[in-house]
């Protein structure tokens, strides 16, 4: 039987030279990687008592609709700059190069309410760390940080120390 | 019962004056909202014949995600250029102010496939026309469009006149 890594493609110096990058395309346009994918990130979790999904635009979106769907779970999205159309709240993070904002409209989690963010990468561990604020910033609680990649020679983990942190598949190398 | 509509925000003058903004984020961040809509999307399309779902950057993958994890159907991806790492095929088109770019990867649609597009808003047709001139280019068979929201006042289904177009709710302005 296919496993969820056999899926993915490994594309070298992509985008730039000395990245191997990781494209999660070819698990989805097949309709069992799909689906293998999905229940992987779900049984990571189930244990989790949680509220609300909270989705990093935009691979997370895949993951965080499905999974929120399934699990009966509300779906918060956290998208980059200007594209909320709310009252938001923002948090600036540092890219290998410049920074970024990212933004959560602040009624969608409330005070106490329990968050598993789902992201398809961990790298640094930049996006999800200022995910992981904007949930905190509206008085909720992290349960968990889940991916389906870590990428393990960038230790993502450590940006992110204290939090239960769960990926589907951790490549060695960056 | 709660309607689809009424999960949904509208905001006057977002992102400019004299737009009436139609926020989906208040329906996926209720638990009930979000199974409606993906309910009332795969309800749409319950008699149609297709291999493969086509979604579109980025609120679309929140659609195509859940229904092809559901439907038991491949989800690819069509993205704004630059974000796809292997081979892809391009189409140009025009927005309100200036123009941009869809990409596809040509081994995401074999020739003879017939594709359901899925998109979260049909506002003038551009982005949605983009993504079916991408699965023709790969020799796929646009089976039908569906988006969440249509801005009947706009006009997209002229812009799509000839493929078979679904949407769950149509409001009648711009």
């Amino acid at each position: 039987m296919k496993k969820l890594e056999d899926y993915i493609c490994t594309i070298p110096d992509f985008p730039e030279p000395g990245i191997m990058f990781r494209d999660i395309t070819t698990v989805f346009q097949d309709a069992d990687g799909l689906k293998l994918a999905i229940d992987t990130m779900q049984d990571l979790v189930k244990d989790l008592d949680f509220d609300v999904i909270v989705a990093t635009e935009s691979r997370g979106f895949i993951y965080g609709a499905a999974m929120a769907y399934n699990m009966g779970k509300p779906l918060v999205l956290v998208r980059k700059k200007g594209k909320l159309p709310r009252e938001t709240v923002s948090v600036d993070y540092d890219l290998e190069y410049g920074k970024s904002t990212l933004e959560i409209h602040t009624d969608a989690v409330r005070p106490g309410q329990k968050c598993l963010l789902v992201d398809d990468l961990l790298a640094t561990g930049g996006t999800l760390k200022a995910a992981a604020e904007l949930v905190e910033k509206l008085g909720g609680e992290v349960a968990a940080i889940e991916c389906m990649i870590e990428l393990g020679g960038l230790n993502g983990r450590a940006k992110l120390a204290g939090y239960r942190v769960e990926s589907a598949i951790c490549f060695d190398g960056k």
